[in-house]
């Protein structure tokens, strides 16, 4: 049992561990010394600080890296919050596992590999397909009419994320980013912003896939009424995530807290995998040292959860897809601020001129 | 002999092929077709236009890729604008020749090769030192007391760009970005700016390398005194160009129009490339659909370039280094772009239903 904030769980998170104040005082040299005006690759600068006290490495180093996708479907999809019906989930499951989504086009040139899985997929996969079979059940109820699911499938989900992001820490893991697939899982993320931050339901709702304006009046009060039927407790984070979230925000919840406590960089993607972040950072604000947020996504929601959070997005893209798309792109940013510390000259090594 | 809103120029500019109109329709069309919702992937989906836009090209495959960065000293470094001693520019040339710099890491990264060139470096390098050895001029003169350099100094300096990207461009070029290293570069580019825009000096002007409150002062006063000594005509590029601007910057420009005659999409960098591509823009209006504007750096005066050249920032990490750094990182989001063209499975493909 652990405490975040006051909130008990039945479950065990793994602690987090302390940042590494030596490598912040070696890298923070290191970046003076380098053949460059002192700040001048700006957040670079920050980001390999950061990576710094996160790994304590030397070199930082990060060849292994890997966008996990936690799939899962919603029972409040029934409510036409979409612009797509709830069978694209499962097809896009199959899109992930066969390469032709834009997350495999985008990871693959990050050099990243791909780990799609199954939560809560309201249809049952060959066993033979390539993702990893983790579903805890299909998709979640209707929050609208009752709780998305129980508290002990949330914290199921958590634990789902904890040991998918372990096995992949096992097989060597530098860089890990979230990823989400569910359709419905805008409005639960919505939900979960609205509770947990207390702003009003429509300033945190986007458009999702791309509903119309009357699709976004529907969303609105679909998710007004799912808070008023459920009155989920913006002090218990996991009561939050029972009741209006997702199973794979729960996954991914799991994998950032999972992440951090192995000292793995924690590459937050947009408005799903941000909200996954928040009820993480509200379980264990320890965590928040440990995330990098990759982008502003098009919802207007995330923008609300990166105050939150503390953090600066590194892309402002227009993105709006989810499935980790923004932060495979964010790899190539972080693994820039790694080569730089890792593989500059210095001025004395290259025999150039300091500061008159 | 080639006229650019209404300026002669001694030397022949080459001509700039209309974009491919075909190319475009068939792009947009196979984005909706692709297995996510219409316009998600926002900015990637709009380069990805112009990249077919500009090469015709299926697949767009930007597998070529090259960073040019021009050399060249500055008379006007003897008036103390810079926090660097001007013997650094050829220090650093050495070092990008070793590939220490951050360039060079940026670029190993990215993919792409790194294309040096001494266009007017006050030193004189070992013939085997790994660069392109096309020095015109020992750097500018001091543009405090008079121009920078002769009119055909400038169209020298333009035509050793146009030679240089057309020689990348036989070895095989997908993508080009450019790069700039020369101590007191940013006062050049300031003047330009104020120059070729109306803005006053102080708005244009930023810390460069990092000079302090007194060091911006000086740099804002010895630019005043520049303008007001050489009195460019704003109406005419390439007098701004001799008068107040670089060997580095002509080259650069010359990089511009040549990529663009190429039908090879520019990525061009900072504030020093911004320059160029200004003074580019104003000789030849029609390489601006050619352009991509990599990042937004922290020298005030780049917002004004990029608002007069109507181009929208990909990147904005608080960049201020120069060298081709911020194109090196757009690079990866322009690949991108390409390769969600070239490389995501269509609904058609992958069996996905399409919007309900």
């Amino acid at each position: 049992m652990r405490i975040g904030e006051g909130v008990s769980l039945d479950m065990t998170l793994p602690p987090v561990p302390p940042l590494d104040s030596e490598a912040v005082t070696a890298a923070r040299a290191r970046q003076k010394a380098l053949t460059k005006p002192p700040g001048s690759l700006g957040r670079l600068e920050e980001l390999s600080i950061q990576l710094a006290a996160i790994t304590g490495k030397t070199p930082l180093s990060l060849d292994r890296k890997a966008v996990i996708v936690m799939a899962a479907d919603h029972g409040v999809a029934a409510e036409g919050v979409s612009a797509y019906p709830a069978e694209v989930t499962p097809q896009m499951v199959l899109n992930f596992a066969r390469g032709g989504a834009a997350i495999n086009v985008l990871a693959r040139q990050a050099g990243a590999r791909v780990v799609v899985v199954d939560i809560g997929v309201a249809a049952n996969f060959d066993p033979a397909t390539p993702i990893r079979h983790h579903k805890i059940a299909p998709g979640t109820q209707n929050m609208a009419r009752g709780p998305a699911m129980t508290r002990a499938l949330a914290e199921a989900a958590i634990t789902v994320g904890l040991e998918v992001v372990n096995a992949e820490v096992a097989k060597g893991l530098d860089l890990v980013a979230t990823g989400d697939m569910g359709i419905g899982n805008t409005t639960a993320s919505a939900a979960i912003t609205a509770a947990l931050t207390g702003q009003p339901v429509a300033t945190v709702t986007g458009r999702g896939t791309g509903v119309d304006d009357v699709g976004l009046a529907r969303k609105i009060s679909i998710i007004e009424r799912a808070l008023a039927v459920n009155k989920p407790d913006s002090n218990d984070p996991l009561d939050v995530l029972c009741k209006v979230g997702g199973l794979e925000i729960g996954g991914l919840v799991g994998v950032v807290i999972g992440g951090a406590a192995n000292k793995v960089p924690v590459v937050i993607d947009g408005f799903i995998s941000g909200a996954a972040a928040l009820v993480a950072a509200r379980l264990a604000p320890e965590v928040k040292p440990y995330l990098i947020a990759a982008h502003q996504s098009v919802e207007i929601g995330h923008r609300v959860i990166l105050e939150q959070l503390g953090l600066r997005p590194l892309l402002d893209l227009d993105l709006r897809l989810g499935e980790g798309t923004g932060a495979a792109l964010a790899f190539h940013l972080v693994e820039a601020a790694a080569r730089i510390l890792d593989e500059m000259a210095t001025f004395a090594e290259a025999g150039v001129s300091d500061k008159a």
